[in-house]
């Protein structure tokens, strides 16, 4: 018997709608510490993963360990249906092929339940050990989206370069080149606004735009975005999940050659 | 010679909106009682019946009764070019194969008037006779209006279903199954926010969903929908026009069989 | 050596906006007196003409005439990377085939520099002859191209005729005719939306209401638009840039002939 209750049923909501187009089919894995989802994208390039505790939950039943195997779009579909307003229950019975989810308005006045089946998902899990990283960059998490937003109209490859002044975004196409610079800034007024560069020794790595568009997707879930970069790791994309845990996506770097194909 | 002077042009507005992707052509009766429409849609499984009363317009002028065949996507295409605070005024002269809408903005510093060619438009008005119902419920229109646009993401038909605590909406698809239930409810702090279940006795219907999303484009007309059912006949799906008439839908239901396609 | 700093860069964007589905590519030119540009449109009706007057920049250096040729869609890619708040500056070594966006952001945490390549274009430059205009009509500049953007659901041309009383816009086409008459209005509560006419002799001319569609994306660049008309000559069509100078559209009227296709 599994049975979690969401007061802030909207994170779910928002949680899907930053994956649903990176992962098709993925496991939920459902265990006494929280919820969680780990799935490489359809290319195999990219890994999102994604961790709700269970602290995080008014209600959280889990009598044992499951992994229950979900479309992302379809279950997307049925999300979309709930208010942002509403609370969330997600419910399983021991051996069922169904998950129900469930959407209690506010005032109790209008009860969903969306009953959707479950899938079987081949999946792999992947260990993914602690690292230290070169550098890690927090910054606003519209800034980082309306960056690579900008850069796409450019160019298909981004150079993250930081130094101990900031963190420098390049790219470069048909059209021209482009060189965005944010600076280390810890006075703001409101902590979310700052950008803070912390650095063990400066670190310059291209990635593929695309990737990093569709993890911006997670931009609804934070005010800000941690970025953690190692020459040989690849970067960690994280949005934190107030209260409950974190979404993150990694990708590993271009390696740049000469003669490379853009 | 007809002219009807509209304060709230609005209003027309709204109403050539919700029926004009229902309704190709149609005839506008005009009568010393009100101005009035009824069509079927062109699959000719749903009916349209709208009603403004002469009661309801500034100045209301029709010497006598005349029938006057609009294209729908045309008529709707002129009065889109109305400002919404705009005082709109039908005129038609007796015998003449056009009509005009003059639209005069609230400080009148801009007047227009769009001629139209009427045409001949085949149609037989059928007796809607007054009819007692199992079940009547009244509800917030954007609720319903949401409900149906979430269910079509499912699946085709809805099961209406009134009991005496409220009204359960049920479909199922593919990726799932998804129920609704919207409790009565009185005690709400604005009287439209109210869902009210009148009920002679219990009843259960089924409907293709394409068409309730139709119906809902009468939304910006009234801040409730009242649903009127009964196990023989069409149910219908009516919004109140502010102390003018009424737009009504019409559509009977499915009759439920082994095999029956989707 | 070019290098010119306009604070309310947004106004550059907004230039760009309004000219880019017209023309092309084009060269600006720059000079002691202001950064402008003359291009035809690419069908060779219209012609556009934009004027930046050099006061109007904070920082305006232009050691020697330049004319650079940019292709307006790759240099709207660009400014459209820029924040609407940021300041601008545009920079050109002399002899350089590249020119460079410089976008601050107000807090000056985030700059960034866009390239693009320079490409040559050719154009001749008309003299256009200042002329004494028969009708100047000035009114605002969203209700001008609401105007245009409602004839054009209704036909393809617009008569514009101009009274003491004021300016009448017709149309006509498959589905019947529009007139949308503005009166001359001096008294009103915001200046920006009076509606002045001044008349030395009545005018009736015809144009193609697609390019007066494409004519009014300068509108966000004004609150009033001005319109100077004379039978022997292409209409202006004027929105002021404050403090700066203006973008101006010229477009010649129709013939009207018997037997006229439309």
């Amino acid at each position: 018997m599994l049975e979690l209750r969401l007061v802030q049923g909207s994170l779910l909501k928002k949680v899907l709608e930053a994956i649903k187009d990176l992962v098709t089919d993925a496991n939920f894995d459902c265990s006494a510490t929280g919820f969680s989802l780990q799935a490489m994208d359809s290319s195999h390039v990219a890994l999102v993963s994604l961790l709700l505790r269970s602290e995080g939950f008014e209600h959280y039943r889990c009598d044992r360990n499951i992994s229950m195997g979900m479309n992302l779009n379809n279950m997307a579909k049925m999300l979309k249906c709930a208010g942002n307003d509403d609370i969330i229950t997600l419910k399983a019975d021991d051996g069922s092929d169904t998950v129900t989810f469930m959407f209690e308005s506010p005032t109790q006045d209008k009860i969903s339940d969306f009953e959707m089946k479950l899938m079987d998902v081949d999946s792999e899990h992947l260990g993914i050990p602690e690292a230290e990283y070169h550098a890690i960059v927090r910054m606003p998490s519209t800034e980082f989206a309306r960056i690579c937003k900008d850069l796409s109209s450019i160019g298909d490859t981004v150079v993250i370069s930081v130094t101990k002044e900031g963190v420098k975004f390049s790219t470069s196409g048909d059209i021209g080149t482009a060189n965005v610079v944010c600076r280390q800034n810890t006075t703001v007024d409101k902590p979310e606004d700052a950008t803070i560069v912390e650095m063990n020794e400066p670190v310059s790595l291209t990635f593929a735009l695309r990737y990093f568009n569709s993890f911006t997707k997670g931009t609804p879930l934070s005010n800000t975005v941690t970025i953690s970069l190692s020459s040989e790791l690849p970067v960690v994309v994280e949005y934190k999940i107030a209260e409950m845990g974190h979404l993150r996506f990694y990708l590993a770097p271009k390696i740049e050659e000469d003669g490379e194909e853009n």
